[in-house]
């Protein structure tokens, strides 16, 4: 069981996830926020989507960069600020659906880089149907302190 | 030298390219496209940031991951059409800037697996200025032939 | 759950790992082999590390390959051949400890690409002590058929 | 062009090189050393294959993680040693030859972390011939400074 630093991390991530300009183009939400795990929700739109008319892999990895980004953030003290080093997407199958839930789990966390892995998963179109599993991230988050006036 | 099979590949690129919504989304523009290799510019929008005003990763990779599945599709014979498999990012510096710009090179051709390169440089905000590495890409895409009607 | 096609895939998977030498020069040994999920297992020699004495972390991701990789093949038909295409490491912790353990799994089989995540622990030096993590890998597996002569 | 700010970095590297006991069991050598890369080679031999008779993608992947981890040392000062963080390869082409070549290059180096791509090639078998490109890495180096007692 991972243990949170910052007692309000919570706050933290919440008004953080709300200047990411980009999740309100998304039209993204920021759901479950527990210490080392965080979960994104993106209803699907058209205007996200590629050639083929599935979300493009670059919605699916923006969403789920964030999600992993912040469940790093769960884990710090106040004042660090994250920034993602480097990520990998497996895609899992094409990513059809009327909504996407992105989740991202701290595996290690260290006093500079923390180690994520996150999934992105489809609930079907109309009613009911298992959910589908549509991706999965290995990600690297460095914490950053003290630089440029960065903070989180 | 990589070689083209399909004479017309590069209205077929721009052609598909088009039907991405997420780009027009993006505001990117598609611009060289040669056998093997694909240049996509972005300029800047606030609406494209997170929460220190960076460009976000998830749409840095966006524009790489599109330049690098056309850089693929460059190569392909009509009726193919390209889907990404996976795709590692590195963030080598914050994004910012004025427009960035993406270039996606094919490595390695082959019937199924196309394996791509890529990277994105920031030009810098104001006039002049040498432009900077913001990240690269290392990418598989698959071809995907007489399947549930996709083509590019 | 996952199910084999083949049901005799553990004998075949166990066949595949005896020819793989550079197993045996590493001194690593098969274990558990089931549908989707196969277990490797070796033992710390001196000959294996890097110049700080822990595990070279291409040893690491050589068993952590092979667990993969085998673990796409439990689940092909008879006269399918496995081939890595691509896989990410991240690793943990420097991989010391007496004995490491390496664990693939199928994440997604498709007819001609296999995701499968990977995790290696260590067993701490002297008795008991907990399983420390070292490593987790993403990987990409393909199946080949009837292709210059292979088989697993 | 990237500058060395240990003027003495071939000797550290070479020193390094030399403890990494699994390089010798593997009879990879050390070849060029230069600021931001360094290049290993290593000769065929049946003990590295996989179960097809190519050499095993973790045999690959070991001597370019050396390559890249060796040219970040090239750039760092005295006293500081290198872990790698993460890496991920593309196998391009089954590796067989009769000899291989894995060149490590710096992408970008900051005080922390290093980021390097990395090459393998093959010599083919006979003589003559051209170099085949087979796997391709994308990696991250971390800096390591007073933990432990580490050096290279």
């Amino acid at each position: 069981m991972l243990s949170a630093r910052d007692p309000g991390f919570e706050a933290r991530v919440r008004a953080s996830f709300a200047r990411q300009q980009f999740m309100t183009l998304l039209g993204a939400r920021l759901e479950r926020v527990v210490a080392g795990e965080v979960c994104i929700r993106l209803p699907f739109q058209p205007a996200l989507t590629q050639q083929h008319g599935f979300l493009h892999a670059g919605v699916v990895t923006s969403v789920v960069d964030s999600a992993c980004g912040y469940a790093a953030l769960t884990l710090m003290e106040p004042g660090a600020a994250v920034l993602s080093v480097e990520f990998k997407v497996n895609l899992l199958a094409p990513a059809r659906g009327r909504e996407f839930v992105a989740v991202g789990r701290v595996v290690r966390a260290g006093r500079t880089l923390t180690v994520c892995t996150g999934e992105v998963r489809a609930l079907p179109e109309g009613e009911g149907g298992d959910e589908v599993p549509v991706a999965i991230m290995q990600a690297t988050i460095m914490a950053v302190r003290e630089r440029g006036g960065l903070s989180d």
